[in-house]
This record gives C-alpha cells, structure tokens and sequence, in this order.
C-alpha cells in the first residue's frame, strides 16, 4: 500500500523526468513491522554488513576505472550512518560531502536521489527540500541498496563525473550487494 | 479578525507574487495582545499542553493508517519548540527532520507551510526565504493549532508521503486540538 | 554475550559518581554479526517499533508524575535517529536538545551516558569527547533500550530534573519496554 | 629534521605542561619545501593514494580482528580529507564520527592524537582547543601516516574500544604504510 503511494510520487517525477527510468522495489520495513508492533515486540529488521560495502565499492570503482572516471563512493547503513567509503586517486575532494549526502539522501526516502530532485523544482512539491537533514543533495548518484527480501539495508552515493556516470557508478556498486 | 489580518499580508503578498493564490486559513495573535502590552502588564497568553500535542498526534497516527501511509509527526509548542514527536513504523528517515521543521515553520510565521512555498518561488517576493531559522520547510504539510479563542497555541508538521497526504494528516491532527 | 558485556558496564555505572573505573572492551555485538558477513548476507537485528516507543514515553512520564517533576523525554531507534518525543508541562525547552543528545549518545555507544562522562573528565582517557558528533550529553539521563534477547533496539533520554531523577526516569522508560 | 622541529615545540610544551610525557615519531614538512618555494616553483609533496589508504583500512582491521574489537577506522589524505573508511559490523556509531575526527587531528597537527590531549588539559598551553576546526579529538587514536622519506601524506584514525587498543590499531594501519 505504501509501495503504491510511493508509485503516485514517482509518477508525477516520470512527468517531469522525461523519460528516467526509477526502478524502486523500494521496500518500507513498515507493512509487516506494523504487526509485530501491535504485539510489543521489536522489528525484525536486516543491516548491510562491511563484507557488503565494501563490495559494494569495489564494484564503483572498478566500473569507474571502466569509465575513466575518479569517483568518490560513499556507503551508508540502514540507519543512514557511513559505513564505507573511498576516494579514488585525482577524485574532486568537493565530492567527499556530496558522495556521503548522496548515500545519506538515498537511505533517508528510500529511493535514487534523482527522483528527489525532480520534485524539488522551482514550483515542484518539494521545492528546496535540499535545507533539510543538514543538507540533501537531490541529483541523481545514490541509489538504495537492498538485501535478500527487497529491504533496504543501506545506499550507495558516488560522486566524481557527470551525474550520469555518478549514477551508473552507484548502481554497479548497489547491484554488486542487492539480493545477496 | 486573524484571518482578516492575515488576507492583509497575503493581500500584500498577492500583489508581488503577481497571481499567486493562496488560500490560508489562519491567524497572527498579534492585534488583540498589543493593547494588554500597552498597560504595562505582560501578555496573556496560550500554550499547547502535551494532552493536546499527545492528541494531535493520536489523531494524526490514526488519519495516517486510514490513508495506509508511514508519517513522521511533529508538535511545536507556542514558542516554536519541539513538544511532541512520533515516527510510525517504516517512515522515511529523513522526513523527521522534515516533520519537525514543518511545524517549526508553520507557527514561525502562522500559517500553512504552503502558503509561504507559493512566496518563495524564483521571482516571488520571499526567494531563499528556505536558508532563514536554520532552515524551513515550506511546501504542504504543516499547519498552526489554535487554541479557544482563535490563538494560535503550535503547530503540527507531518511528512511521509505525498504532500497532499501531509497536509491532510496536519489537518487531521490540528483539528483534534483547535478551539478545545 | 553482548547482554553480558552491557551489564558489566552497567554495573560498574552502578557504583556511578563514587570515580569509578569503567573499562569499556565492551558491549560489541560484532562477534556473532562478524559470521554472517562473511558469507556475504546482510546483518539480522532489531529495531524499536513505535509501540514500544510510546510504552517508553508513557512509562517515564508516569514515573516523572511520581517524582513531582516535569521531563523533556526522548527515544531513539537502532539508527539513533528520533522515534518519539513528549514534553511535559512546564518542563525546561533547553532540555529538549539535551533529552534528544542524551538518547543519541546512549545509543551511539551503547552504554548510559553517565559512564562516558566518567571517562571524559580533564584527565580521563576520552576528555573533550563531548565535541564529536555534533555534540555529546555525557551525564546521567541517557540509557540503551534491548530488545528481547539483549539486542540494543534503540535509546532513551531524559532531562528536566537532576541528573538523578533524570536517570531514574530514563531507567522506568527503558524497562517499560526492554527484554519485549 | 621533522622530528627535530617537533622536539623543539615539545620542549616548551613540557615545560608548560608539568611533566607530561610525549612520545612522538612525527614530522613537519615545511623544512625542506621553503628552500623550493623561495626559487619561486611550486612545493614538491607527497599525497597518500587509495591504494595505500586501503592497506591501511585493511591492517587495522586485521589487527581489530586479533585483539577480538570492532572499529571504525578513518584515513585522510595529505589536505586532511577523508580517503577511505570502513566501520566494522558492531562498532560503535558514535565512533564514525571520531575515528574521522582523530586522523583528521592527527594530520591537522602532524602528531599523534594523544599529544594534544595532553597539552589541553585544564590548565595546558592548549586547553579547549577542541572546539576548533569543527571539533578536534584530542585522546589517542590518531596517527600520522609518512612515505617514504618522512613527509606525512595523511593519517589514520581509530575508535571503538579503549584507547590503547584505539591507538594500537592505528599504529597498526599506519605501519602498513608509512615508508611504503
């Protein structure tokens, strides 16, 4: 039910977007968590493990090497809190926040930091959303990283080149751990 | 008598923001306070209890799981501080921050949240006013609670979902208090 | 084992305020994670539902009652981001910050905030820790929230009275839901 | 040469600080880049590389692993920016922050994290400079990294146990590359 909300959303951002493809399984932890809480007992839930992430940025950066591009790759944990990070050699060291708001943006609403964006236009729903949680960055590069059930146990954000390599870095480095 | 004050500024606003329409239905407490001050004696004034803060939140919750949304909830008190706060089981992360500031923002300046978004459009009369108070947050979603006699008492911030679903949750939960 | 490692903490946390010495090897719940993670699966755990969080909130504010005193009362998820919050009436707005620190750093180490500030003392092995994470409270008023098998779920804080009091709410909150 | 200026600055530290005992194998690198930078060409320097940094992750997390902790381990570069981290499943969330803040330090100083510490005590030469740089972390854990003729091109912070073992695994990671 809420994945359908967040469907509604993504539709009007498929408006805007001409054309960008949101695949979001998107994955909320609430719909069977709600029961279980109904019963007083803690949610189970799932957290990326170190092994995950820094697969996760092996793959960005051996994509990256691919593209000849110098990333910053940043991953974070369930709780939005950094659990790895690299910085490539010659990579912009303006990008080191923007790697790390990325993976954080991402993992905050659970879905590519692009879709974000697109909503927060200049007369779009979530006009200068980017003030809050201490800045979010809204352009495409992070993407959510998924475990086994479609749960989302981090994100990945990379930031370094084009958005356009950032997000097809980021989306190699979450595919590397996504399912496993 | 607020609002009538209120359709002043916006009055104002209407004439710079060339066309906006803004449909606000609350209050600035200031006229009638003014004449107390002029004795010498301090103002009278309300404050939201946590009974009603819990209130508005319970209200709040309850409209959230009727739409089938996750939403973070927030209460400010008359003085623009944190009062009361739940985050419904899988709701987005980073709209806590969002959450709290909505409401933060809606009794900073007495009104709905969007009514100051529909101002501070490129080229409106209030641009950027987003950087001001360590950050606003001025799309839908939060809206001023009034206390018996029309003053407004806090505010209510709800995100989680659609704009249009914040500001129906907001709504919901204001209503629970307003005029009690 | 991690419940056993708490509880050490805890005891020595116990002999509070008398100087005592608090060896922190401790309370890692890496050890059994560490197996999983090799073989590449996320990381199975727990998170505090929204129920429990309110039981917390509920629980500390009837023990405030009890004591006579008006708390600022905060709780935290696994991710030691905000799940809930209640002010009570009349209590101090500068110990909303402080309720919301305190459950942050509690959960940030997985201890009661009190035994980080015996070791950050001029001269203690951590002085001055109080500056990281945008801001530390490292006396007494914060303590972990477990979940049933000693899994830290979250964290809660408390602040609006003496460190004491504050601590003795903060426990009545945590117990309200820890072990469920 | 490094270490002679060093000794130098110690030298007076001491005599202000009462007897504290400061053991430092570091270096500045001013000495030898003046003479270039008076023929008006630019400083010939050294920076670490990603490979080196993940060595250095990769030691002290070895390291970690043989003294049964789990840590957040941080490297910057030459400019003191962050070049790499790995959190370790377990540890601490509050230590992200200052595994990241002690190399920082420790390359912003060009010393071990603890010789501060020692000088901004209560009374000390340096006392309270924490609070600048956005929050320094002046307890042990943080050590430069050199290469291969003693410049510092970066530094590795460790956190998440005692500060011994904070400081014994930085060592650790540091060695890994320094001379390299």
């Amino acid at each position: 039910m809420k994945q359908h909300n967040l469907k509604a959303v993504l539709g009007i951002c498929a408006g805007l977007a001409a054309g960008a493809v949101i695949a979001i399984g998107a994955a909320l932890p609430g719909a069977t968590a709600q029961s279980d809480a109904e019963s007083g007992s803690a949610i189970e839930t799932q957290d990326i493990s170190l092994d995950q992430a820094m697969a996760a940025l092996a793959a960005a950066r051996e994509k990256s090497e691919e593209l000849g591009v110098a990333m910053n790759i940043a991953v974070v944990d369930a709780g939005a809190n950094l659990k790895a990070f690299a910085r490539m050699d010659g990579a912009w060291r303006g990008s080191i926040d923007i790697s790390i708001k990325k993976a954080r943006t991402s993992r905050l609403f659970d879905m590519p930091t692009g879709a974000i964006g697109e909503l927060s236009q200049p007369g779009g729903p979530l006009y200068q959303i980017e003030v809050s949680n201490e800045g979010l960055i809204t352009f495409p590069g992070g993407v959510p990283i998924e475990g086994a059930d479609g749960v989302v146990i981090g994100a990945i954000g990379v930031s370094g080149s084009t958005v356009e390599d950032d997000h097809e870095v980021a989306v190699a480095g979450a595919e590397a751990v996504t399912g496993g």
